[in-house]
């Protein structure tokens, strides 16, 4: 079985989007009529999912995928507390609409209704309800709901924790996944993303966290930003601040996903991590829609990358699918539910 | 011959950065004294090389070292901008003096006085004097004086122009460089540094820089942050934002030097960038100093990687010598005129 820990619906119907943008309206200017959530049909969600990721998953060959609202749509840099926990709400209801028309194929994993300033406590009843009412099986937290000002504290820090026992008592784990930039120094995909992949990783290296939670697991995804690229230096940055070798001291509790759009990259990636720590992911249908000139194929397939690996078959089913069973429990609960 | 591109002055005499610590007291607290930058011999700094970059350099065979201040202590988010312009001509002049001590093997780049929200302007006359008066060839161009907040405007803005105007005239190249973090997401070494260099490397493709500026050149340090790795993303995003391909939107233009202190990383860089825009550099005594208990060699002695990967002795001469003669003309001319 091929698992994607990570999709994203970039394709939902137009309605959705709509509202996010009169929801925004609204805060700007509370004049405004509240806008109502838009009815939105099965047909118009099977319309979307069947001619996008469904197509896609089909021709490249995955089975299932793990599915999450839009990353650069959650802007928990726009408006308030209170419009970051309706639109999330609104966000993961159409995941859970997706999983439920299409259960063999898309499992949910949920946003939260982060903003800048506000306790990450306030996000702990949306993940409960995702996951318990809604058979999720994961979410994806942001290191910096400021949107490119890094305005708040470093994942290890303590502020963090009340969400993290709730993540290990649901059993479930984090991709750490920033939104959109409203910082112009930050182009999104191209710098925001990948930024926050390495800066996540140095700030496990510098704290302790995983002392203190030793089940607490996040996947950075992005192939681990800049991190298997510079793993010498990061080795080396553990090693002089007298931390424990990164196998120990990290990478127990952290996994990187396969987004990383390009043959030597996903080289690189299985050359220096370890095959237990990394988990397939497309980002698909996401950052980078095109077709490579050099190679005549969609970059973001990166299952042909993994294909092409010259590494024995237990290997590659440990990425395709045991790795994401073993850190995703519910997912594995629900594979086996369904007989798989 | 080999040129490492990328040294700074981290050992520098005591008495530099304890005048550098009583001018900061100094602008919290005016009621102090004024500090006196202190006698420094030129014993102290023939000791603090030769123990230091000169015996390294002995050591792992290379001959010139394009040299700076420490990065991380230019700081320009201390103080003010009349603190950085006195702190970046005293560190300035203690290169000038290395070079003149060792005038074969140390050539001077320089600290700029940025500071934020300060026109960059304001440098153009410690380029110059650096430049006309004490011999350097080069410049570390600071993309964030905020020191990790990213407050001032990408390097694509026209802010930026009259400085690169002044580049261009002088026919000098910038390394990119940013210095410690006030941010205490960022781990200044670990992730401030690869981050800004992912982040201008993206500003350049938003951007069209070199259309404005066909000669200006940059050298992106840190084996150019994330992009070899991620090479894929980012060749697709310019596809994406209708720009040329890379290698004539922004690889005529932009450099990398080879400060990745492992094996797989740097046989990733030299696999998808051309040759032509890889320039030797370790960074040394610099940001790892440890001994890779895996190859049981220091992180950062960056030449045995090169050495070992299995390209013609013309490709190595090219990331050793020619390259940076290239891109830095003026130690081109220096070279020739000791007549090397």
């Amino acid at each position: 079985m091929i698992i994607d820990c990570h999709g994203h619906y970039t394709t939902a119907p137009e309605g959705h989007d709509l509202f996010r943008e009169l929801q925004k309206a609204r805060f700007r200017d509370p004049s405004k009529p509240r806008p109502d959530y838009p009815q939105i049909s099965d047909e118009a969600i099977r319309a979307s999912i069947e001619a996008n990721q469904l197509r896609l998953i089909r021709e490249r060959g995955a089975d299932v995928t793990l599915f999450s609202p839009r990353a650069s749509a959650m802007a928990h840099h726009e408006g308030d507390e209170a419009l970051s926990q309706e639109w999330t709400r609104f966000c993961n209801d159409l995941i859970h609409r997706v999983t439920t028309l299409f259960p063999e194929t898309f499992v949910g994993v949920c946003q939260l209704p982060q903003a800048p300033g506000v306790p990450i406590a306030h996000s702990i009843a949306e993940l409960e309800r995702c996951v318990l009412e809604l058979g999720f099986v994961g979410c994806n937290l942001n290191p910096d709901p400021s949107g490119g000002h890094w305005a708040g504290p470093p994942l290890t820090d303590r502020s963090w924790y009340p969400f993290y026992e709730k993540m290990v008592e649901l059993d479930v784990p984090a991709m750490v996944h920033v939104s959109g930039s409203c910082n112009h120094n930050f182009h999104a995909t191209g710098a925001h993303y990948i930024n926050a992949d390495t800066t996540a990783f140095m700030q496990f290296i510098e704290g302790d966290l995983f002392a203190d939670f030793p089940n607490l697991r996040f996947v950075i995804p992005h192939g681990g930003g800049a991190v298997p690229y510079h793993w010498g230096r990061y080795r080396g940055l553990a090693d002089m601040m007298k931390k424990p070798r990164l196998r120990e001291h990290v990478m127990r509790n952290v996994f990187f996903d396969t987004c990383v759009y390009h043959q030597p990259g996903i080289d690189l990636l299985f050359r220096v991590i370890d095959i237990e720590n990394i988990l397939f992911g497309s980002e698909m249908v996401g950052a980078v829609r095109g077709v490579d000139p050099e190679t005549g194929q969609f970059f973001d397939d990166t299952k042909r990358y993994i294909d092409a690996l010259p590494i024995p078959a237990e290997a590659k089913a440990k990425v395709f699918e045991g790795n994401a069973r073993r850190v995703y429990p519910r997912l594995d609960a629900r594979l086996a539910s369904q007989g798989r």
